[in-house]
Formats: C-alpha cells, sequence, structure tokens
C-alpha cells in the first residue's frame, strides 16, 4: 500500500521550471501561491528532492496562520511531514526544511549514504535507509503509508518527479503554466532524468481539469495506470 | 516591417516536443491534425529549422484538398511558401519539403554555408542568402513581407522558436499540450537554445485562449512586447 500521490509544478508556457542555472523564479502569482498553500495543507506529507533543497532552500511549510490552525484544531501538526529524497544524504544541517516550524521530517537516504552524514542528520530529522546507491522510493512509499500518510504531495524538482513517474508512483499531476517563456535546452523541465524512448512508454493522462488563472493556466491531471499496475 | 508570427507547437504535459533522441512522436490527435492543416492554409508562408527537416522530414502541405482548394480559389498556390532556416545550408537535396507538393520554398542560409551546396539547393529553391554565420532572421522576415509573406507560421523547432522569440519576432504562440509524459532532461522542448538567466528578460505573454481538446489543452498566448520594441 501507498498513499494518493500527487505532483504539484509550476512551469513557463515553454516547460521549464527554472532558468538553466536553476534559479528559483516566479511563475505563478498570488492566487497560485494560496492554492499551493491550500493543497499543502490538505497533505499528510510533502516531499521534494534533495537538488531542490541544495537549489531553493525551501522551508514548505503551510504559510496561512488560519490554515495551520485548521491542522491542529484536527490534532494534526501545523505543517504536513516533510520529506526529502537524498540517496548521498547531501542535505546540509542547516537547511531550512529541517529548522522552520513544528512538525516531523523525513530524510531518505540510500544504504550508500555516508555514514557520518547520517549520523549528523539524525540528530535534526527522523532518517530513513532503503535502497542501494538509490532511494528505494516504492519501499519509502510504503514506509510513509504505514506511518499514516495517505495523501503525499511532490513539490519537485524535476529529477523527482521523473523517477517517481516513471516507476508509476504517480496518481495526479497539477500544473500551473504561467504567461512566460523562460527557454534554454539546460533549464530543468517538469520531468528531466533519463526520458521515454519508445511511444508506447508514454505516460497517459487524463485531463481533470483546465482553468485560467491570473496570466496563466490551472491543468490538473490524472494518470492512466496501465491495467496491470492497478493497485 | 515584418509579417505577423505565430508559432505553433504540440508538447507532452511535461513540456517535451519529442524523446531525446528527436524522433518524432505523436502528442496531438486528429481534431488537432486539422486545426493544425487549417491555420496552415490560412498562413502565407510555413518557417521550419533545418534540425525539424532532418529530424522528421516533414513536407508542410496542406492536406486538405478543399483547404488547397480553397486557396487556389483565392489566387494563391496550393500550399504556402515553405521556408527553411537553414545557416549552413545542411538540407538534403532529397528533402520532402522541396519535392512534394507545388509552390514555392525559400531555403535560408548564411553568408558562410558552403557555396557548393548553396549552388546544388539553388537548383530546387530560392535561396536567400543573410547573415553571418547564422541567418539573420530580422532580415529574412523583412524580405519575406517584401515577397508578400503578411502570416508566417513557424512550426519548430524548439532552437529555431527559440531565436524568434528571444529576438522579439513572434507575435502568438499556440500550444497543444497532449496528455502524455515524455520526459528526458535532454528531450527538446518548445524554446531550447540559451535561454534566460535574468527573470527580468524572461518573455511575457497574455493567455488568449484555454480550451480542452480530445486529451488535452489547446492554449494560444499573445506576446507582450516592451514598448520599446512595439512597431
Amino acid at each position: 500500500m501507498r498513499p494518493f500521490v500527487f505532483v504539484n509544478v509550476a512551469m513557463s508556457a515553454d516547460g521549464k521550471i527554472s532558468t538553466r542555472e536553476r534559479r528559483q523564479v516566479r511563475i505563478s502569482g498570488k492566487d497560485d501561491f494560496l492554492r499551493v498553500d491550500r493543497i499543502k495543507a490538505e497533505s499528510d506529507a510533502v516531499m521534494v528532492g534533495i537538488g531542490t533543497v541544495l537549489a531553493d532552500d525551501p522551508s514548505l511549510t503551510v504559510k496561512s496562520p488560519a490554515l495551520q490552525k485548521r491542522r491542529t484544531e484536527n490534532g494534526r501538526s501545523e505543517h504536513p511531514i516533510r520529506v526529502v529524497v537524498d540517496s548521498r544524504c547531501r542535505i546540509p544541517p542547516d537547511a531550512a526544511i529541517l529548522h522552520k516550524g513544528e512538525g516531523e521530517r523525513i530524510i531518505a537516504v540510500s544504504g550508500h549514504a555516508p555514514h557520518e552524514r547520517v549520523t549528523e542528520i539524525r540528530k535534526l530529522a527522523t532518517v530513513v535507509v532503503t535502497g542501494d546507491g538509490r532511494v528505494d522510493l516504492g519501499d519509502l512509499l510504503g514506509q510513509l503509508y504505514e506511518r499514516g500518510v495517505r495523501r503525499l504531495m511532490v513539490e519537485g524538482g524535476g529529477s523527482l518527479i521523473w523517477s517517481l513517474l516513471s516507476q508509476r508512483y504517480v496518481d495526479e499531476i497539477q500544473t500551473f503554466i504561467g504567461g512566460v517563456i523562460i527557454g534554454g535546452a539546460d533549464a530543468p523541465t517538469p520531468a528531466d532524468g533519463e526520458g521515454f524512448i519508445r511511444e508506447t512508454d508514454f505516460i497517459k493522462l487524463g485531463l481533470l481539469e483546465c482553468t485560467p488563472m491570473e496570466d496563466g493556466v490551472l491543468i490538473r491531471w490524472s494518470i492512466i495506470h496501465p491495467e496491470a499496475n492497478q493497485e
């Protein structure tokens, strides 16, 4: 068993999530900020890859005090569990995600992560060791489910999203497409990694919603799982 | 003076126009095929980069006999002028675009294109020489305008689109977003090239239309030109 997994991503009209220097950029506006805060507050856990932590140093906290209050009134922590997929345990001990706001943090590392670093991070967060060389995402999702996570929001970046998508662990994608062109053959996209070669391997999506929002468009897609992989 | 320039592109939900091997893939369906044929028939010229010619060998002809007929009834050729931006004159003499269907072809090369190749291609098409090393797109657009081209459709690929966008020669973008994930850090996107680094340089777009179509979404964007660059 695994949680319901949805990806939330903001991209430019030409499919970039930041510049080729991986600098965090403003693609969406205030309405999308509020939407993202709301869907984050409705999630049990929020997951990012280590690349995003190193590039943007996000805290992934719920920003609205009203939404925080609603969570605590329902007997939950102010913020969802924050999960970092970090195969080599590269997360800096002073990363915002480890310090800002209350609530559990889970750093998922592989069996090949340097022991010293793991020991250091264990003082600041729950460390889950799974997989050789790379974090075993299926096992990690299973462990999150066992810890009570039923709804998991994935906030990027492109490598983690690709890994989750290509291993068929994603159920829904919410994409805000902002009215800007960033360009760049080397700029990160919502799904990087290897990519598919054969058309028959492409992941098929169903359109759930398509709504103009501020100077862009919000699109929600469901992932169409092949019969064999249905849970 | 230059023509009204619009880009037509089909991309996956994760912003890819083909696989990392640049193999042509089916992103859109029949409705989009008919839409693209219609907007092509309504254009005076259709432009592609040499990369697209080498990868896909498109003919860029109007497919519908009814649309062809309407063009000839209006005193035009069956197909729009087909323009290839090909700085080094690499187009193969047997390329489909040089042979399929009636109508003019213009191959735009730079002053550095090998003389021998240019002589060979001149037997098959109009060759326009402009720019050193790379085709001077501004001059090419001016020459197309002088030849009566008022509406120019750009059919890709990502490098040509980036060059046109970054030099502010584009007025509108029509994007069909198909319900598939292709993935790949190296897969081509609608705007490749160098890309912008500074947020203030990003090209700003205005949303003109956002319509569900088959298993995807058609989005039309207008380019918001900075005051100084208005023509």
